[in-house]
This record gives structure tokens, sequence and C-alpha cells, in this order.
């Protein structure tokens, strides 16, 4: 047994055992995505897919971390262990400000049954998904019953990753002038779950009735009909959030009637996981064997002097890694 | 000569001719990613690397797309022929309705000096930043002087983008609050110009200081010092266009003058898209020989019942494609 593995025997023990310490730990391995981290994941996973994952979204300002951590004192009130995963994207204008700006329930944070955690871009592509992806598995093999994944609505990777959870929930907010124009149907399509949050704000009834008349619109080739729920999520107490935690089962229930619907929704996430897997090692032994030591100089030299391709040089490349 | 080929050709001649509409044609060729892209991208290759290509982004709101036509119309005045390319981000919440609010000058869409074309997500991993980077390579092959790339700044995709030109122009307005504060580190690396926009609105002075001292902060390691320059794109005549020009311009003569720093640039640019492009054609072909005709499901299907892991199976293709 290599180091990388004992260490991560040792690891995997404590998480499957749901200490919250290896948990943070294996989280900071996958995020690192250091060489331990794929012999943890491995023993994890035969563990996994016990947990409910619930993806929420939506835009700036719409009080999504207010709504995970009010969601999550449901879950908790029910005697129910509860992983966040916030997804801090790394967008150089508003990703900082924005999420700087939140501040977690401290009741919530230090509650045994709570793990939360921030997950922030390291830049390269597809990253942050992979990383959020693998500490929900982690969370899952360590027990938590619930794992909820908050992640703003702007750009593709966070719409990526919210596509993985088992039930995604869009936050709205009324007042947005144009924005529920701009839901178009990218988000219409993977929001099981639609939640007016700041609801006693003026344009309430407008936001509803916009938002019924496009999901009415974008029928689900599935049946499902998204709920709307109405919330006050900074409220005290919040209004709304029981209603919010029984439209998500309420889904949940919808999948279970449906397995071979859910199954497939599934498939597609594991598919695609396993896709980018192959897709990173595959470039990770290409780099090591044919671009490594220079190589990869020489051909960009032959490239900037016109000499070459970039098409004729990576076709050529292609063909000698390749069986 | 295959069909694909042929079709090629014949758009590469259009294109090296300078003609608009092939130029339309081969970018909704590499937008669409079909076959022919690659052949006609192939032919006009040897011909690139002539344009200036200027990367303008900044924050929604900020007034990019009245800042990049009215620096396109100095340009025009000047006898350059521009192209512009603004990449519409596919984000369910902001982008759609940002950039629908968009309007464009009529008389510099219709000048025959100028060519515009919007680019959109296509929602699969890192298109639209290689779409964007092929339609570059078109414009410059087909003569355009000065091709602006204009793109939000929020999201990793957007960022990438950006990064591929040869000089970086990132705009703020004034009294964004803490918005100044969330340009950190990432942002003020990109940026080789910076502009104040809306400079009429109060709290520009406050702005420049801050943004000062941020650069002050970050000194960098080519030893350029970005500029700020002040504009408002929508004045009647708009102000401090000439300035933005002169500060781009100074860029470049500063990169003249340093061909190494340049070429190190144009370099890592170049390595990253054919890293891209061997990712690319290797997942193409792991895909038809190892995944297609039902064996990806059969192995998902493995995964799903924890009989076998995502990692294992990687390592188990990946070993049965390579070498």
């Amino acid at each position: 047994m290599s180091n990388a593995e004992s260490a991560a025997a040792i690891l995997a023990e404590g998480i499957l055992a749901g200490r919250p310490r290896a948990v943070a730990r294996g989280i900071s391995l996958v995020e690192n995505d250091r060489p331990e981290a794929s012999a943890l994941l491995r023993l994890i996973f035969p563990r996994t897919g016990r947990a409910n994952v619930v993806g929420l979204t939506g835009a700036p300002g719409a009080g999504k971390s207010s709504l995970t951590d009010k969601l999550a004192q449901v879950y908790v009130d029910r005697r129910q262990r509860v992983g966040i995963v916030a997804v801090d994207p790394s967008s150089p204008f508003s990703g900082g400000a924005i999420l700087g700006d939140r501040i977690r329930m401290p009741k919530l944070a230090t509650h045994p049954n709570v793990f939360i955690r921030s997950m922030a871009t390291r830049g390269n592509l597809g990253g942050l998904a992979r990383a959020t992806t693998e500490a929900v598995l982690l969370l899952d093999a360590a027990g938590y019953d619930v794992v909820i994944v908050e992640t703003v609505g702007v750009g593709q990777d966070e719409v990526d990753i919210v596509k993985t959870a088992d039930v995604t929930v869009v936050v709205v907010v009324p007042g947005m002038g144009d924005d529920i124009q701009s839901i178009k149907a990218g988000i219409m399509e993977i929001g099981d779950v639609f939640v007016i949050n700041k609801a006693d704000r003026d344009g309430v009834e407008r936001t509803q009735m916009e938002l019924e008349a496009l999901l009415e619109l974008a029928a689900r080739p599935d049946g499902w009909q998204p709920p709307i729920v109405r919330t006050i999520a900074t409220a005290t107490p919040p209004v709304g959030l029981e209603e919010l935690a029984a439209a998500v089962a309420s889904y949940f229930d919808f999948a279970e009637r449906h397995p071979a619907m859910r199954a497939q929704r599934r498939r597609r996430v594991l598919g695609r996981r396993l896709l980018e897997l192959i897709r990173d090692r595959i470039m990770q032994q290409v780099w090591e064997r044919e671009l490594r030591d220079g190589q990869l100089e020489a051909a960009l030299e032959r490239i900037e002097s016109r000499e070459l391709d970039p098409y004729t040089v990576a076709d050529y490349i292609v063909q000698k890694a390749l069986r």
C-alpha cells in the first residue's frame, strides 16, 4: 500500500464514522486535487448514494445564504444531519463582495449535526464542479441526510454544479424588474422548486404571476409541476421555510414514484462525472508523455512562426498518444 | 479532397479576401463546431497573427457595449477595419436581460469596415472560449486591424476568454460601493488598461483613488503600469475615447519594446488553446472507441449499483485507450 493509500484509508475510516474533522480534511484533499483524493473517493464511494442533495441557486442578492441556513435549520429541528456546501465563485467582480457579506447563523455553524463548507474556484476549467461533486460524495458517505449545495446562478460552471443535485431550488425576489423575463428556458428546466424570497416586498404578486406563466409555457417532459413557495428567510421567525421543505419533499416523493426518471437523472450526472474523470486522467498522461520536457514549447514555437498550425499539431499528438 | 475540405477551401478564399459574408459563415461553422471548421482553421491559420486583439470586460451595467462601440468608432475614424465579438453568456439570471438591453450604434453596425458578431454559450464545457478564439482568428485572417472581444466579467469562462486578448481593458463605474473592493488579485492581473466609465457620476474620485491604491499593491512582473482612463461613452460627443485608444496603443508600444514578454503572453494563450484542442480530439476518439454503443451505459449501471466506482472505471478506460 502506498503512503497516499494508507493515509486515504485512515481518513476514509474517519469519514465513514461521520467525524467532521475527517470530512473537512477530505474536502481539502479534493479541493486541492491531491493524490490521496483519488484513493479516498474510491474507498468511500460504495457508501454513497443515500443523502438527499438539494441544489439552491439564484441571482446575486436573492438571499440564498439566509435561505440555505433557515432551510438547514428546518432539517436540524427534525433531527437530521445537514451538510452545506457554499460555492463561492471566483468572479473578480461580484463574487467576493456578495459572498463576503454572508452572515452565517452562528447557532447553525456550531451545531453538531451541521457541517458548513465554502468552496472557491481555483481557476482551472471545471475544477470547481469536480471538487463540489466530490465534497458532496464525502458528506454523503459521512452520513449527512441532506446536503445543500448553494451557488450563485451566474456562469456555466455554477449551473453545471446545481445540475448535479437531486432537486434544484431556484430563488427569485420580487421587484427585480426584467429579471423574471430573463429566467429563460435554461433555468426553467433546472428548477424543480421555485422560491420567491423577500416575499414581503412590493411586486410579489406580479413575480408570482410571471413565474406561473413561464412555468406553464415550459411544461416538463417528466410531468412534474414545480411548486412556487413564498419565503421571508430573514424574518423572526422565518416565513415559508416549512412550506419550502415540504415542496422539496414533495419532489422527492414524486421522484420515488418515478424510479426510472430518477435513475435517468442520476445516471446523467454520473455519466458526466465519469467523462470528466476520464478526460482529466488522459490529459495528465498525455502531458507527461508527449508534452513535458520542452516538447510543448517546441511545438508552440513552430506554431508561432506559422510553420505549423495548432490543428495539425493536435492531430499528430492525439495519434501518437492513442492506441 | 473531401466535401468538407473543398467547402472549407472556398470559404477560406472568401475570408482571406476579407468578405464579411464569408467571415460570418466561418464563425457560424466554428460556433456550431462543424466538421468543416477544422479544415477552415487549418487553411486560414498561416495568415493570422496580425490583428491587435483588445479584450474588454467589466461588471454587468458598466456600459461595456457602449464603450466597445465608441472605441470601435475611434478606430473606424482612423480608417481601420474593426471586428467586434460580443460574448453573450448564457447566464440564466443576468446574461439575457443585460445584453438584451444593448443598443448597438446603427451607424457602426452597417459600416463597411466594421464586423459585429454576438457569440452565445452552447452549454458545453469551454465551448464558448474555443469558439470565441476561433472567431477572432477568422477576423484576423480576414484583415481586420483591430478585433475587440467584449465580455461580461463574471464566471471563469468569461475571464478565460478575455485572457486570450493582446491587451485587456477592465471597465468599472463609480459608486458601485464594495465593487472596487472586490476587484481582487485576479482582475488586477489581467487588466492592462483600466477604464472608469460613467465618469460624470458621483464617487469618481474615490473610485480612482481606490483603483490607484490597488494597482500600487499589485505591481506587475513585466513592469507595465496600467493607466486609468475616465470615459463617458454615452455622452455626445463621447468623452475620453481618444484617451482610451491612446492608452491601449501605449500598451501595444510597450509590448513591442518587450518582444520576449509579448511572445511569452502569446505562447501562453496558444499553449492553452493547443491543450484544449488535444483534449477535445482525444475525448472524441475515446468516446467513439470505448464508450459508444452502450458501453458507457453498462459502466454507469455497475457504478450505480456500487459494484464499481467511477475512479476504477476511469482508470480502466484510460489504460485501454492510451498506447
